[in-house]
């Protein structure tokens, strides 16, 4: 199709959808990647013919546009008159790289078809005003949900000033964490926990409190055969009770080999000098904060870079950011199983709510059967 | 497709499997009508045309082959030569009507293709042997998992000797029923609750329990436009203290109007003779059992010729029934809202279970988003 396109046949716009539908496809291919930047693809073509791709491959690296545009030339192609199809606004400032609008302007590109505006206050509109003051034809908004959607976690840093929140957690048909005895192994089968270091993937950063880490040992990398790069793995500590040389030298967490570590502790509860130097030792970083809530815990990332934390528990991490609002998406894989109350453990133990008008809202943006289990992905409503 | 087949040109297995899965559609209009008896029905093919269509429309209507066989000759075809295709294995014995098996004995047709054997003891492939017996070539266990699916009510019922029972509920995404104040309307929306009423119109008998009954005076009536058949309510009482004569003569469960009402109550505790006959006036039924427990209540109401049971709650009446572990199918629909705990209401409030081992396991059979809520349906493993 892509080869023999007929424009005059179909169309434009319709055109115009096939192929920025490709250059959406084309910036997954950055996925877990790109941090602290958006994922973007781009697509240039010339009479009906794609004559160059490129994406966003990691930061730091070459722009999309960039990459579609050398590989049209590598391919010894003329631009000029040609089309390109970003699935974000071009940057108009001088960055890691040149701007992009520049290099656009100087290649004789005709059209410029995009999903959406950078959500990035310094671009927002203006990369596009650039380009049709110099003549060329910009058409935005096309696939603007698909585009959004793609760039969801960046759009969320810009727009908010945050750190992206996910919440995963793995619940019985009825909601529970895990039996009284705190017996969670395994409520949900292989398909959801394959599919959960998928979304691990796609993270920064990687939580968990004391009591996973002391309980479960978890390494906390991706596996199952996904290659996107190792997240770094965050522990929230009130104190260092229980994180003993033993358990330092022993569990993965603190094996950096696995992947970064960083430990973020409460100022009034530093380690002591030995565990200390053992943490400094094994290459696990360390930060103490003035308070060890949700909220502290966001801005301190949020301001060392990362984009997106993925919190995987335990109970008491989870109540505390559902307390504080502070989840923006939740993953729920739910297991073929009813495990029952009064005592089991619960994903929201101490919540305040007395009236459904009260409950947090979420919408549900899918549900979908992996084998035994099923995942739902909700995000809150705010 | 139907008129044209050349069937030199197909495989015949897979013409075959064409009309038996028509056979299955056809079945289904009998949906919510036809209870002690199974969905049925069947399709006549001749020489690559269907000369004949029927189904088992209600109880103590005639078998889906003689509405099939009727509706052939009623169209001036002869039998001699053609295929019937027959959702489950044509009868042999002599009930309401005829054997079917005699009836296709002296039609002349030559095949019988059906997708599996009567569950009911009394047929268990004695009809296809006596079909097969006489040279009628019979083909069976074709598409044997939907024609299972199809009558799964009437097979629990006849290899178990027991009501199909349902669990029918509305939680919050973290498996609550409602808040600490019993605030549950709603929780999930308009979708979730048009879907449980087409659920309603395929059982037999809708359950609730005094709670439900006092606090939501539900009509339990199916609406949302489905045409079938008002199912009897039914009110299990430990006692009447509440069921006032106010109550009586104002709630719309005791408007037998609407539905059947039937009560069926602890004897130990029947109610006094002016409430009593207040509810015989009402024409409401009651029955006393020695004890009301779900398999006193399940096998009374089998008994009394029920096939299937729908639990529309409340929270006793679930608990009550997955601890007896009664429940066959759950139909579960969440809505887009935490609740929390600890104060909430909770679908199985008296759990025993300590390890996950003991929980009691599903199978999840499909997942659905229904707008901005989903349905899970799953199934006891046993």
């Amino acid at each position: 199709m892509q080869k023999q396109i007929q424009q005059q046949d179909l169309d434009q716009a319709m055109i115009d959808r096939h192929y920025l539908l490709e250059a959406i496809t084309l910036a997954t291919k950055g996925y877990g990647a790109v941090s602290p930047n958006p994922y973007v693809g781009a697509i240039l073509v010339k009479e009906g013919e794609v004559i160059g791709r490129g994406y966003h491959q990691y930061a730091g690296g070459a722009h999309a546009e960039v990459n579609a545009l050398q590989d049209a030339l590598d391919k010894g192609h003329q631009l000029e008159g040609s089309t390109l199809y970003v699935t974000l606004e071009p940057c108009c400032f001088r960055g890691k790289t040149g701007a992009c609008t520049d290099l656009i302007l100087k290649s004789g590109i005709a059209r410029v078809v995009t999903a959406m505006e950078d959500p990035n206050p310094a671009v927002a509109g203006k990369g596009h005003q650039i380009l049709q003051d110099a003549g060329i034809e910009v058409v935005t908004h096309l696939l603007l949900d698909e585009g959004e959607k793609l760039i969801e976690v960046f759009s969320h840093n810009q727009r908010h000033k945050k750190i992206f929140v996910t919440l995963k957690a793995a619940l019985s048909l009825d909601g529970k964490l895990a039996t009284k005895h705190r017996d969670s192994q395994w409520i949900t089968g292989e398909a959801a926990r394959k599919r959960a270091h998928y979304y691990r993937g796609l993270h920064d950063l990687i939580l968990i409190g004391k009591g996973t880490l002391l309980v479960d040992n978890p390494s906390l990398t991706v596996r199952y055969g996904y290659k996107t790069p190792a997240p770094t793995r965050l522990l929230m500590l009130n104190d260092f009770s229980g994180i003993t040389t033993d358990v330092i030298t022993q569990y993965h967490f603190f094996n950096t080999d696995l992947a970064p570590s960083l430990i973020l502790y409460d100022q009034k509860n530093p380690p002591d000098e030995k565990i200390a130097s053992l943490l400094q030792a094994q290459g696990v970083q360390l930060s103490a904060l003035a308070e060890i809530t949700p909220e502290a815990v966001m801005e301190y990332t949020f301001n060392a870079g990362f984009m997106s934390l993925f919190i995987e528990g335990g109970a008491a991490i989870y109540d505390a950011f559902i307390n504080a609002d502070c989840v923006d998406q939740y993953l729920l894989f739910y297991g073929p199983k009813l495990i029952g109350s009064p005592q089991a453990l619960e994903l929201w133990h101490s919540s305040p709510i007395e009236q459904l008008q009260d409950a947090p809202l979420v919408t549900i943006e899918s549900v979908e059967l992996l084998e035994e289990s099923f995942l739902t992905v909700a995000r809150r409503r705010r």
